[in-house]
């Protein structure tokens, strides 16, 4: 419980209406997008970087756990309040305070909506290239915080390649600025890709200045079906050697095809469908026939049973229906949804891929595998029930299998989802005991009193 | 002078022929481009990771400075020896350990050269895109201790771009390897890109898994000359701001023209000719007039008095001569060139070169700018006469304006050739202290005893 002493000193720094304690405003910030939730002590709504700074201040010198919030759409955990912490929402610090076209380049505050930054872009010509999914409602500086990526990460890459520099309080309060307004950097540490995926761990991000390029022309789409999850993904290899970098480049495999059946969501899919890739192209309406002819050579191969094109807005979101369908369909296989967002080098995404059905046959659950084929970048739900204890064991078991596979496969933990809390069991797994010990030692320079979204990312 | 037992603790390490103290040989590695020189104790040569491990354990415990080297090729200092130090020479870490097409990779040792991956990617229809003008014969692990870059930024990026993951040995003797072999990571913090450009300070790299990309299909080339230096550089805002993205976008200033003519390098520029853009397209051959098109209709405005055009390799290399010419050409001006490498956003350009003629004329010095425009990053060389003390002490006081005129208009100190030991002085004008602290600290939490690369980098 805060004291009013502390209350008071929150709402001197503050005002009053950006200090909340009451039960039910806690209880909607207890959680994110995991099925856990911890009541924090206090939901505190920064303005501006200085009552971030105020903030992290006072907190350091009373050693009260911070947890950063953008819109609490993660789902490891990154935004989940641990005992006692204070919940800082940037919600309120939602303004884009610059908008450089000739520079290309945006600077905005954490709490921006995703698809408003790119929004603004467009008006000028522009793109904000990471598309993550939760893109309508998540924020900036959560997609900072996890370096967080979509679709389009296949072409353009992940939010870290898309950032110039940041504004940040450390965990004993020290303010820093990283990188520059430049596009070409070579004069400091690269701070601003430590703290880009660090997960709220290092500092609070107050600011950040983005990198826009040139929005996208025209865009044109292929849904492919196979035979086979290994051929499909024998497919990938191909259209990912060739020339064309394709503007998509998504995998869903046979339990997921299961589940759109079931749900009803989409009709007439070529009987002995087993997997399902959808692919992009990007590019002038000169270039759209030639680029989509050459994914579609690379994509033709063992196990196609049909190809399905789409260049109108129409038809393009005609064909990506079954894979937008999916999250919903899932949802009716069980009740609870164990997420992991394990990746690979693409060439090893078969082999993954026979290895989750496996696992889901030897712990007999339902494993459903579906996601960025280009980046060898899948999301694997476990579907459970929450309450069959039995279930859950076997779950704990498959997912623990799950991780010595990808990482026996040269892959990692995750692809764009984080680490969170609920990874952490894991990252010990992944990497040698003097990095880990490294980055623990970082995280200690960076936050001193361990203050900053205690919990996460890095293992105790 | 290295006593004798530490001389035979190498020798027992590396083998006879590994480590040297001849006096020949110390001084061919005392200096790199800068024209500076220091004899070190020894020269070491490393065959592989372990070898490296251990030279550094032996310095760690002797508190002996090393200095990492590539090919020396480095313009700065960073592998200038300091007094005392071991030159630790990854030459003979040459091997390319692995090429993945499939999975767009390369593993590669320090001392491949960087053409060398390049080539090697090409056979598979890859690129390796960073291409510095040294790449001929610079070393990848010098690359990546500047976070090296040349005309292939504007569409590609910087080194740091292109590196997926890292082997390394911190100033203590702890090795770590950092990121994946994966195209999207969000598992630990983003060592990589910490490492990436810290100029040998934080850890000696003895692996490096390099990111590859579809190879260029098509070039095709513009050079377009402008009535001045200003209307040449609106140009560039414009080119920047349409959806084709430069495959090249350099700028000469009015000095390097004369330079150039004087060399008698280029003929038959129009008259009147005060700047001088080369710009270049990639794609395919169907692309290449459509693409071509856009640039030069964004090159086109105010100041145009010429656009040549080159598609085939022996028109491109003939509208090059010029730009190539410009080193040698130069170097008639004065014997020695103190080269400056800023960066300012795009749309300030005009502005810093406005602010370097300005500058010349007040310190009456010749001061020649060129280079990567459309990521705003200009060589800037002040030729002078080493041994004339008045004109030294005015390249002091030009070159601090300079820099004070690129803080002024947010640029950077270095958009890639690094700060080495040349440009520490400038180095805290840039950055707010915390930041600076915070650099300082990493550099002691990774080389607790200040042995890595001492004197460069950050200043004491």
């Amino acid at each position: 419980m805060l004291t009013d002493r502390l209350r008071n000193e929150f709402v001197a720094l503050l005002g009053e209406d950006r200090v909340h304690t009451d039960p039910a405003i806690l209880a909607l910030y207890a959680s994110d997008e995991t099925p856990k939730s911890c009541l924090p002590e206090a939901v505190l709504f920064p303005a501006g970087h200085d009552h971030a700074a105020g903030i992290v201040a006072i907190a350091a010198r009373e050693k009260l756990p911070i947890t950063p919030r953008g819109a609490g759409s993660g789902n490891v955990g990154g935004a989940l309040p641990t005992p006692g912490s204070l919940v800082v929402s940037f919600e309120c610090m939602n303004h884009i305070l610059e908008f450089d076209p000739d520079n290309r380049l945006m600077v905005v505050e954490p709490g921006v909506v995703t698809d408003d930054i790119d929004e603004l872009a467009a008006t000028a010509g522009l793109m904000y290239a990471p598309d993550p999914g939760s893109g309508a409602y998540s924020r900036i500086g959560g997609n900072l915080a996890m370096n967080a990526a979509g679709p389009r990460a296949v072409k353009y890459g992940t939010t870290r390649d898309h950032v110039l520099g940041l504004r940040a309080v450390l965990g004993d309060g020290r303010e820093i600025r990283t990188g520059s307004r430049t596009t070409k950097y070579a004069t400091g540490y690269d701070l601003t890709r430590l703290l880009v995926g660090s997960e709220g761990t290092l500092a609070l991000i107050t600011e950040a200045t983005l990198k826009l390029l040139p929005a996208p022309r025209r865009v044109a789409t292929l849904r492919v079906c196979y035979a086979s999850n290994r051929t499909a993904c024998e497919a990938v290899i191909r259209a990912m050697r060739q020339p064309v970098v394709p503007y998509a480049l998504e995998f869903m495999d046979h339990r997921s095809i299961e589940a759109i059946r079931e749900y009803g969501a989409v009709e007439g899919l070529p009987y002995g469908t087993q997997a399902i890739l959808m692919a992009e192209v990007e590019g002038d309406a000169e270039d759209i026939p030639r680029y989509l002819a050459a994914l579609e050579c690379a994509l033709r191969g063992d196990g196609l049973l049909e190809i399905q094109s789409g260049f109108s807005p129409k038809e393009i979101t005609h064909l990506w229906t079954a894979r937008k369908s999916l999250s919903h369909a899932v949802k009716k296989i069980a009740p609870l949804k164990i997420n992991e967002d394990v990746v690979v080098p693409v060439a090893k995404l078969a082999d993954l891929v026979d290895a989750i059905d496996k696992l889901g046959h030897k712990h007999g659950l339902p494993l459903v595998a579906f996601g960025h084929a280009g980046n060898g970048n899948l999301h694997v739900n476990i579907m459970v029930h929450q309450n069959d204890a039995d279930e859950m064991a076997r779950a704990r078991a498959c997912r623990l299998e799950l991780v010595e596979t990808v990482l026996g496969l040269s892959g990692s933990l995750s692809g764009e989802h984080g680490i969170g809390s609920e990874k952490r069991p894991f990252v010990s797994l992944e990497f040698e005991p003097a990095t880990l010990d490294l980055m623990r030692q970082i995280k200690t320079l960076f936050d001193p009193h361990g203050i900053l979204n205690p919990g996460k990312k890095l293992p105790d």
